[in-house]
């Protein structure tokens, strides 16, 4: 039987919030099982390129990363928020290591073609190398991915928090029975996003579909949930979406969302 | 007899010129023995700060490292700069590994006492984590050391690279036959600053001395050769400075100033 391990997402507010992030670095800190925690970093970045006064180009939701602008993101979340993370989690006693993609050739990605639409220095993940991650856990490390990954042609690329989380759990099913946890300020899929009561407790991928023809899933939910059914059809066992803070009720299944596999007709 | 390893420091205006910092990576990307780089960082961070509107302070050619600056240096060191090297390496067929002093707990340092000068947010180091040097190095993992440590309760701190690649040599002496190299713009110590014709070819700790009385080494030299020396004498094997992109000769003993270690009275 293959053993347990999590890969946890956080992202959102959570990790602007210094003391939301600590509630959740602690309760991190304190699994017992493998782990691994992937970030995001979105509004620290935005904040720097205004200052900066670099105006930061979205189309639907989704930031364009020109050179300027991958400069700031590397510096943001493979600096700032993924080494204050790391020495954070040494306070609770876990031994973290913080990696982007390009760290010991972790995760290779190819830059997005430019049509339909240019998003930039934006990478597709072509590979997430598992023997990496098996040695830094077989030494007890415990990885903290940065939303980074690189081409091998010298070049960083802008990658996706959620597709990472997902690419990492997906290639680790090979080894564990993986449990992947999308972490953030809501608690799970509200079917009202102002009530945080409408939480859906489960849900189906023919679920998911009916509430994104009716509206009630939108924006960011639906590629977050396009990551999450994807990944439980690749042999993740189970996928959880939550409150960052309460993430211990979320591994225990009394809180967030947990997706529910359709059996194949 | 132990195996020989590098330990090399780059430094000054050689991280800020793009080009010139591609030839010294290739260079070391194709060094054959076991080998690890430490880079430090300087104009940049000051630059970022600048545009930030963020003033700098200096005590004598030292940076005060408020938590504003510290924020920045985090970006630079631990993120721009860190995360560029890594990926360039992987151009040369380097397998690098990005880290700072918090990563996998490699450098342990503690807040630097506010007296008799306060440079707030720097580290002094207090233990390198050789085990986990060696697990890396054994994963035939080449880790690129920024200048930054933590000291376990939750604070990155400013660390002298110097120092790091100083600490790191000496640490790695007790499994290795190390040679340290610390290497920037110059060609090595020169009597004559503007003349890069002056290079002394090898010091010894007493000229060094001397020469620091008569004013001919001064400035940010100082504490690079101190380290330098302290280093020779904590069990490095061989000790080298020079311009950076003549690594190969500075290997082979063609170019740059080498420490001789004086015989004890």
């Amino acid at each position: 039987m293959k053993s347990e391990l999590l890969v946890i997402k956080i992202g959102g507010q959570v990790i602007e919030d210094e003391s939301v992030l600590s509630q959740v670095l602690q309760q991190f800190a304190h699994l017992s099982c493998k782990k691994i925690l992937v970030h995001g970093g979105g509004a620290l970045a935005n904040q720097l390129a205004e200052k900066l006064g670099h105006p930061q180009m979205m189309i639907e939701g989704r930031r364009v990363t020109d050179i300027e602008t991958l400069k700031l993101t590397t510096m943001v979340y493979g600096g700032f928020i993924n080494k204050n993370i790391v020495a954070k989690l040494y306070t609770f006693g876990c031994h973290a290591i913080g990696v982007t993609g390009a760290d010991g050739d972790l995760i290779r990605s190819k830059k997005r073609a430019p049509n339909p639409v240019d998003y930039g220095w934006v990478g597709d993940i072509q590979h997430v190398n598992l023997p990496r991650l098996m040695e830094w856990l077989d030494a007890e490390l415990i990885p903290v991915v940065a939303p980074l990954t690189h081409d091998g042609k010298g070049n960083l690329l802008n990658t996706n928090a959620d597709t990472i989380a997902n690419k990492i759990a997906t290639s680790l099913s090979e080894k564990f029975s993986v449990t992947l946890i999308y972490s953030f300020e809501k608690s799970g899929v509200l079917l009202d996003i102002d009530d945080e009561s409408s939480r859906v407790a489960q849900i189906t991928s023919s679920e998911f579909s009916a509430l994104k023809k009716e509206g009630k899933i939108f924006a960011g939910m639906i590629p977050k949930l396009d990551n999450a059914f994807q990944a439980i059809q690749s042999g993740v066992q189970k996928v959880i979406l939550g409150k960052a803070v309460e993430l211990n009720q979320l591994i225990q299944g009394t809180a967030g969302t947990t997706l529910v596999k359709e059996k194949r007709l």
